[in-house]
């Protein structure tokens, strides 16, 4: 056989494992959206059903032998070259599949059933100790399942890998240190002076009209509904069926107005870069962001860059103003911009404003580091928690409900890799959007004009129809000729907030 | 191993296949309801890979052997017992999925695809000529499918047996002409007189109204929407995702009440059925209806013996007046109800009404036999459709287009087994209401009364609970101590048109 067959029918098995795979976000959404009370117990198994099945199929031996057979072809080809990229791409995820014991996987599954339950019920309870030691063995599994992909540098790099591929502790933690150094005394100049007034984003916002809003902005830059829809959940989500379906949901409260409709623009810039992905690559192992980091570099910039500029609102707060006329007709330009960014001490990771969001993130991917080091054990955990928050937020958590158990990460997933993509992803926001504007220097004009065109455009050349294409180390360097670097998300924060606060001392 | 363990993993395998089948149930509805128009092409392959996948492990030789493994143990078990039925049903499935080579499934799918373009095409087009090689083929296809269960008596017979287990040509053909011949005078009767004036049913009805309506009647004759929803699509459908969850789907026309209404009931009696399951047969062979027959006869038995009686509109109507007080102010009870059973000559069998739409279907069950019997030439099909329709409803098709083009039964899938469910439904319709009623004399009363709990608990203890446990014939022998007979349904419409017609010279 020769290679064109052979990758024929490479393509072939990674199509079908990617079609199982789809089919299971379908029943995730639908989990999520419509389905009734009484569906619950069926769809659990069958999602579980759908999972096992889409994984013997990944793993299966003869999809080691075909890449076994075309690697010498694959290595004679331009690492540009869309076949060796499938290539590389499939190896990782197949050599990733096998190295875990199908036992591991089932013990991880049914532990994390378990831990979830205990969660869910905990965290209302404000009870730690409900989940101390699920908790604990959470940990123990996370370092087993690390140890199937050794050597490695850090133990949490084989996990981290899972999601931000090619990152590391000995890079990462250097320079989320750097960005924490810099982040706390901006937070401690800020909230010593007087802070925004944000009441007015707390009156009464009739939902149909948030939805409406919402939707016009998230169409009018680049969503497009043709091939994706919105609808509502209780935790908002972006999820891919194909290239030519990618769907966002939201959430809204009608006493917050800046809750669903950030929502909606972030789950936007999520679903922008999936539904910008080439369309050659559909059900390939191109198909999808190159990392966890870069997609949250794009629900970011288009939320927080885009979408919490003065500039964006120069052009909508007008038309914000009329959708809800009675609600904002005492409002300026200015007092909304400074609501919508409003900086505080908080406890609240998915509550944070800008300039804090990094800090929550920072120490929960350092005390994940340290309890999968050992260095850190969960019995001490909810304490170094709250002496972390004093340190870097100035804010210590009165319980543990919005302390170390606010977030379903450790309790439904694994310990490690799940918390720095949210920070890389701002870090490349920032790097992302100082490139777009050097090579369209236009782009801050036109968004103060609602067009959105050249940023988009760019967006998709750059970084969206790439797809899985490059690594997140490759786009980078692709776009901006060196490494991952603070200096430009940090520059745009200086810059924005240096415009409504007083940053002098820092 | 034990029969126990053996058991036990013939139940995980077919579990999982029904998992596999059921999420592509979801993957469906989907397509129907919600999904965004770019997400189509790859719907379908995903569509085709769950089916495909599905279909091998159906097929999976271990099923067989198990299978055979078992046999001696269910042989010496009482043939009502659960487990005993889902060995026969499993064996049942097995080899005719089995008997069927692969490659003709496959030329089959490949072929109806093709078909149902050329269909979805030449109807508006009103050209059969554009249909009538690729049906030829169908017609080819589908002697060579019913080959592979040879030997039988009549070469419909294992094509009938796909959706109506047990059913042959023999029996079928009798009773289907025998109802004919009560029928066709019938209609002759009834459309010699004058007819009931239906415009009424024609005002502007605000769909959001109609929807409220129809579904606080789902909900009251015990459709259970913490197991259930209904969500609009171009053709109403049920479908099951599992005992828990069970949808309906309905449309609305603002210019016709009946349409919305009835088809919700219609559809909300298959849901009642399939909600009705024995919960302990989730996800085993014997988790659905007894046969596509008996499942129609759910449905009619809501949407016509209750639903357009007038029983259920003296309950019913002083509450449609209410929500429809400007449309239906001027209107009577008697009026509605005749409205609601006006009985005409009409070309299009999914809108005929109760007394005739029995013709239209015994019609293409004749026709159908006839291609596969080769008596019939495909070329002369259009033909012998007009003559046909002449003489048994008194009115010829000005065109094929809302003639033999009408239905998608033979272009989106095999000639033959196809439509007998429809009219063997409303026979047993009238059987399994009689059973009820004779069962339970206060049921008309309770009806009038708009109480439905005596019905619903006879059918979920007469015929739901029972899922595909029973064949038809066992199911009817169970109620009835008897065979499959048209008497009771004859005597209802005799019953009741020779109320609201002079039928004396019938």
């Amino acid at each position: 056989m020769n290679e064109k067959e052979l990758l024929g029918q490479l393509k072939t098995r990674l199509q079908e494992v990617d079609d199982l795979y789809k089919a299971g976000a379908v029943l995730g959404w639908d989990q999520s959206t419509y389905m009734p009370p009484g569906g619950s117990a069926a769809r659990g198994r069958q999602l579980a059903t759908l999972g096992r099945v889409a994984h013997e199929r990944a793993t299966d031996p003869e999809i080691g032998r075909l890449l076994d057979a075309l690697q010498p072809w694959a290595d004679k080809l331009s690492p540009d070259n869309d076949d060796a990229c499938i290539i590389r791409n499939a190896r990782r995820a197949y050599d990733r599949n096998v190295k875990v014991p199908v036992a591991l996987v089932g013990e991880l599954n049914s532990h994390l059933a378990v831990t979830y339950d205990a969660w869910a019920k905990a965290r209302p309870a404000n009870d730690f100790g409900m989940v101390r030691e699920g908790l604990q063995k959470t940990v123990d599994l996370s370092r087993k399942l690390a140890e199937c992909f050794a050597p490695y540098e850090h133990i949490m790099d084989p996990l981290i890998d899972m999601s931000d591929y090619g990152m590391k502790v000995s890079t990462v933690s250097v320079i989320f240190a750097d960005l924490r150094k810099q982040l706390v005394p901006m937070v401690q100049a800020i909230t010593a002076q007087a802070p925004a007034d944000d009441s007015l984003l707390r009156r009464k916002y009739p939902e149909q009209k948030q939805w409406d809003f919402g939707m016009s902005v998230a169409k009018r830059i680049g969503y497009d509904i043709e091939r994706g829809r919105q609808d509502k959940t209780h935790h908002p989500f972006c999820t891919t069926f194909s290239i030519g379906d990618v769907r966002i949901t939201t959430r809204f409260d009608e006493n917050n107005l800046g809750d669903g409709f950030f929502s909606t623009i972030h789950e936007t810039g999520h679903a922008m870069y999936e539904q910008g992905v080439d369309p050659k690559y559909e059900a390939t192992p191109l198909a999808g962001g190159a990392s966890a980091g870069v997609h949250e570099s794009q629900s970011r910039l288009w939320e927080n860059l885009v979408g919490r500029s003065r500039g964006f609102w120069e052009y909508y707060f007008p038309k914000l103003q009329r959708k809800f006329g009675k609600q904002l007709k005492d409002v300026t330009l200015d007092q909304f911009y400074r609501a919508i960014n409003k900086v505080q001490r908080s406890l609240i990771r998915v509550d944070a404003d800008e300039v804090t969001y990094n800090l929550h993130v920072i120490l929960r991917f350092d005390l994940e580091m340290q309890l999968l080091e050992g260095s850190l054990s969960v019995n001490d955990l909810p304490h170094v928690w709250r002496a972390r928050y004093k340190s870097d937020l100035g804010i210590e958590p009165p319980d543990d409900k919005d302390g170390v158990l606010q977030d379903v990460h450790w309790y439904g997933g694994i310990v490690g890799g799940s918390f720095q993509g949210y920070t890389l992803g701002n870090i490349m926001s920032g790097m992302f959007y100082a490139a777009a504007t050097q090579a369209h220097p236009e782009i801050p004009d036109q968004i103060r004009a609602g067009r959105f065109g050249a940023l988009h455009k760019w967006l998709v050349k750059s970084i969206y129809r790439h797809g899985e294409k490059y690594t997140t180390s490759q786009l980078i360097q692709r776009i901006t000729g060196g490494e991952l670097t603070t200096a430009p998300y940090l520059a745009y924060l200086r810059g924005k907030y240096g415009e409504l606060y007083d940053l002098s001392s820092t």
